[in-house]
């Protein structure tokens, strides 16, 4: 484009890939951050999404795209929920209203969407090993392209962050990290590391570092006393010269900034510095999460991801009225029903105490509660550690996150047989999140564990009466529940507990047997109506455990002849597979089965009815699976 | 014990408690430290075991017994390989003769096994998140004992470690964590930190922090100037001052060290100053890995972890003749054979490049290969950065340690489908680690995630097979083999692809079809063999993929009518299930199935070969097996 074109361009619309930025002036950048801002805010007013993270960096996303020459030059946006800016000006400006609704967009990178994606995201921290990993192969291709890793002081807190970080000093590759820093990971961050990336440093942790200056100064032949006399009556540089750099510098990294993140000349101008530099530089701005949005700014915890709200005011739109409290927040209340009655109780979550629905019991029970930060291997590790001095930690993290933690589940809970819950929350499809956060795996991973119970509620009584009973078990108990509302039950005060490994008969039937589990139970109630109406006796039953199996299962099967499980997981190696197990145990091979439970393949993005509907997971995905099979009848059960 | 006793008892023979160390002098303690040392070489020379590691930390375990009051204040190990003298001193010396044999204390600390077994370790890294777990249970129960971590420097790079470092800091909880630093994790380490911690310290790195530095001395009123001078001429104190304390103190942790820490009194005097702190504090001791005996001082990587050796010369005795070259071996060699024909080919090692066989490799083509430290994190994502980029990133993990990326596994490579293949060792029974270090649940864990490719060669030539093949395959791809000697074939010069989803019937038989995958194959071959003697007809199927599955072995299975299926795996999710699937999915519900393969409970330590006949995993396990089922051959196949 030629030079007396740049200040004419500086609409949205006529950004049709990153070389449309090339020679704008800070003004017309300035300009495009607002409406871009307007309309992220639009957008996400109407589709839902991860509204104060890409609020954040807009300014950020233009510098980074003014300065280097991507695709050729690779960004990497860690998590990925903050790519909005980053989707809007890489050639998806058009389809930007479909975001993260079916068939439309990604609110995270996807490579398959675009040569612009370099890394697929979702998950947090690993843009610094995966920009290593780009930069080691550009190096071996001999390419002199640059990498760009942009990750949130937040995502530092996981270990994995730090892993990279180690790396990529020794090896003193060329590998730039943006550090978006704004304080914030979901929630407020925790973690020493984070207070010292904050710049709120307060006089204690720096009294050894103090006094091991004030001896080398000291050691200074012949001025150190008396330098020393001047250092006392400095404090305030002596606590600002240790900086957040330090840190990054003993990582072998250089070092630049802070700098304000919304100014675009103070950015363009350290990316610019940057680029021409060799080995590992971190960049370390300092950001507003929900910047350029009242609302946002005031409540960034609030406006991290919301669904839809109305612009002016910011007031969440509820959609069709609620039926019911979530699965979330029955786990929040009963943890602080039963955080008084167990003193022993003790709650920990990984940087999610809102998700998790543990705010009123951290604000009730401080000293029995811990966020952890987004640290899902050392949340269960501690976990083990409470465990073994009485206490009954509870670790509520989401389906897809716990994944980090596997080791640790094995390993320190497992192995010795310790008594810890998990509270996995956001079991099965989550919706408009897509493949990254659907919990789809957890059944599987969880049962094939020595030592380990899986459980999962049917209704909101069951996951009370779930808890209760796991914080009574003398050995790891997994409870697994979805991101949904409730089934509407009306709440039983009493708690009850449930016999390990017994599920319940909730309907007889000759025809058929619907065994199924958790979120699929009601469902499978429902399709057995569907089914009675077509002349079809189905009976259902509630496995409750998916570990240890109830042994009437395969009496009840034996009986029946016909069996269908329905479960909202991989059906690899998952519950349906467990039923078979016991069937071919117990070598009743007369039995014949059918499962229902998730393909061999990610599911996309939408709403998560839809997905269901769409992997037959709803009552009429059940009831016809049911039909097509026993329409005959007749046909022989034996070989 | 009164006063006068203290300097009579010194041999090890009167230690049956740490409270027999109490009041001892330093000379007994250092007396006794080498009767510690001496006992230690004679049993690992006679069972093997980890050698270097726990003679490296001798004087460190005597003076925190000494120190602390164990088992009230709680001590542990983390990784748990050094805690030899540990055991020695804590009413186990009588067993010590029975380490890590069948039935015999573990080489690992045990809670089962002792009250001063603090907590279960074999994995690395965990001891500061367990250690932060335990004191915050004492903090929440007012108890006032203290808890001390002992990590190894190596086992800083894992991101974990930095986790709970980050939460102990953030927590100002009383942890009190022990460095047992000798710049070594099983092989030398990598890191960034690591060359931090190791005093190694060249210039390059502090330039920015010199500059910091100087630019704050300069702005001192009045004498600044002059002060830098003074500086400049005394550069060796500069780089002193930059110690690893400030690392940690960056973490909030109050810093004392480095103590050399073979030497008891200096040792002593740093735990008793420690014992009076609140909040965490970190004592960096400087150890040798291997101290104290000259074969492992000199060569500390080889004799980590030893068989028997001949305790005059360090000479490993190899025991039985070797019937042939470990599948390691073979893994190593045809991967510098690879090396050579793909340009492409990237090998990645997480501080194993020994155990996984990669050294020749990483020998001859360092710009092609990784040692990420213990960061199995890291080492996936950072090859799905690679893989990005064209190259063909093999990663080798043992099998048990592949756990600890789990969720890199199905986020970064499955989910977006990239090309990374997984080397994974030791899969199955380890032997003598035991339960911390067995693979048993790999099959089951990869095989339910979407896009993975899992294969188990039966042999040598197999496995040159299935690595060329998995690098010609445009997804990722799990290749397991075992902790083993090959089978002694004739080694194929050619590569061969094997077809994606494809067995071999290597035996045909109409009474039983075995179905057998891995190191299970070449057994039901000898097995298939022994049941001909009994008048059993048995087919053998070598299935060479978890995943897909061989659709003939359904067709197979259906002409036959009955189905051993054999995996050195857990039963529940593994290869077993995968067959009960195939063949529910296709409905062939006459076909009878048994399956053999690992209970579900953690397996002991000893030899592997016992282990596995315990479980059923033998010739003969699998032909009694077998018998047993098929001796009445006539009984009805249908209903």
């Amino acid at each position: 484009m030629s030079e007396n074109q740049t200040e004419t361009i500086k609409r949205l619309k006529d950004i049709d890939s990153p070389a449309d930025l090339k020679g704008l002036s800070i003004k017309a950048l300035e300009e495009l951050a607002q409406e871009i801002r307007r309309t992220i805010i639009e957008t996400v007013s109407r589709t839902g999404g991860h509204l104060a993270p890409s609020l954040g960096v807009v300014e950020l996303t233009l510098a980074l795209h003014y300065v280097f020459d991507a695709p050729r030059d690779k960004i990497i946006w860690d998590v990925g929920h903050q790519s909005y800016a980053h989707k809007l000006i890489t050639g998806r400006r058009e389809r930007f209203h479909t975001l993260r609704t079916l068939g439309g967009i990604s609110g995270f990178p996807k490579r398959a969407e675009s040569p612009y994606d370099t890394f697929d995201t979702g998950h947090s921290s690993t843009s610094i090993s995966a920009g290593l990993g780009i930069a080691t192969a550009l190096k071996v291709h001999g390419d002199r392209h640059k990498v760009v890793a942009v990750i949130g002081d937040g995502s530092m807190t996981a270990g994995m962050a730090f892993e990279g970080l180690n790396q990529a000093g020794h090896t003193e590759s060329d590998l730039i990290v943006v550090l978006n820093d704004n304080d914030m990971s979901i929630s407020p961050n925790v973690g020493a590391i984070s207070s010292f990336l904050s710049r709120k440093m307060t006089g204690r942790r720096f009294v050894g570092m103090k006094k091991d200056l004030e001896n080398f100064i000291r050691s200074l032949p012949g001025v150190g006393e008396s330098v020393m006399n001047l250092v006392r009556k400095s404090e305030d540089s002596f606590m600002t010269f240790f900086t957040p750099g330090m840190l990054f510098e003993a990582f072998k990294f250089k070092y630049i900034g802070p700098i304000n993140g919304h100014r675009l000349d103070r950015l363009i101008e350290a990316f610019e510095n940057t680029k021409h530099l060799e080995g590992p530089v971190l960049v370390h701005a300092l950001t507003v999460k929900g910047k350029g949005y009242g609302p946002a700014e005031k409540d960034p915890c609030h406006y991290h991801g919301v669904g839809c709200f109305e612009i002016a005011t910011g007031t969440l739109l509820s959609g069709a009225a609620k039926p019911a409290p979530t699965y979330t927040e029955i786990f929040g209340r009963t943890m602080t029903e039963l955080g008084a009655r167990e003193e022993q109780l003790f709650a920990i979550t990984a940087a999610m105490p809102e998700g998790t629905g543990l705010v009123e019991f951290a604000e009730k029970y401080p000293a029995r509660f811990m966020d952890v930060g987004i640290a899902e291997q050392h949340a269960v590790t501690f976990a083990a550690g409470l465990s073994t001095e009485g206490l009954r930690p509870v670790v509520a993290i989401y389906s897809t996150f716990l994944q980090r933690a596997y080791d640790q589940i094995i390993h320190d809970v497992c192995l010795p047989n310790l008594p810890v819950v998990f509270a996995i929350d956001r079991g099965g499809l989550v919706g408009e999140d897509g493949p990254t956060h659907h919990g789809l795996f957890d059944l599987g991973y969880l049962r094939m564990l020595p030592n380990m119970t899986v459980m999962a509620p049917k209704d909101e009584n069951e996951l009370r009466h779930m808890l209760y009973t796991a914080l009574k078990h003398a050995g790891p108990v997994a409870v697994r529940y979805p991101r949904a509302a409730g089934t509407g039950v009306t709440i039983e005060e009493d708690f009850r507990l449930i016999e390990i490994g017994r599920g319940e008969l909730l309907r007889e039937g000759g025809d058929l047997l619907i065994v199924a589990v958790g979120s699929m139970v009601a469902p499978s109630v429902a399709a057995a109506e569907l089914l009675q109406e077509k002349g079809i006796a189905a009976g259902v039953f509630n496995a409750r455990f998916v570990k240890p199996l109830d042994g009437r299962i395969a009496d009840l099967a034996e009986t029946c002849g016909h069996v269908l499980v329905v479960e909202e997981n991989v059906r690899y190696g998952g519950f349906g597979s467990a039923v078979l197990e016991l069937l071919n145990d117990k070598g009743l091979y007369a039995v014949r089965v059918k499962r229902i439970g998730l393909p061999d393949r990610f599911i996309e993005h939408g709403p998560a009815a839809v997905l269901r509907e769409r992997c037959g997971l709803s009552v009429k995905g059940i009831a016809a699976e049911a039909l097509a099979w026993r329409m005959g009848k007749g046909e022989p059960t034996g070989g």
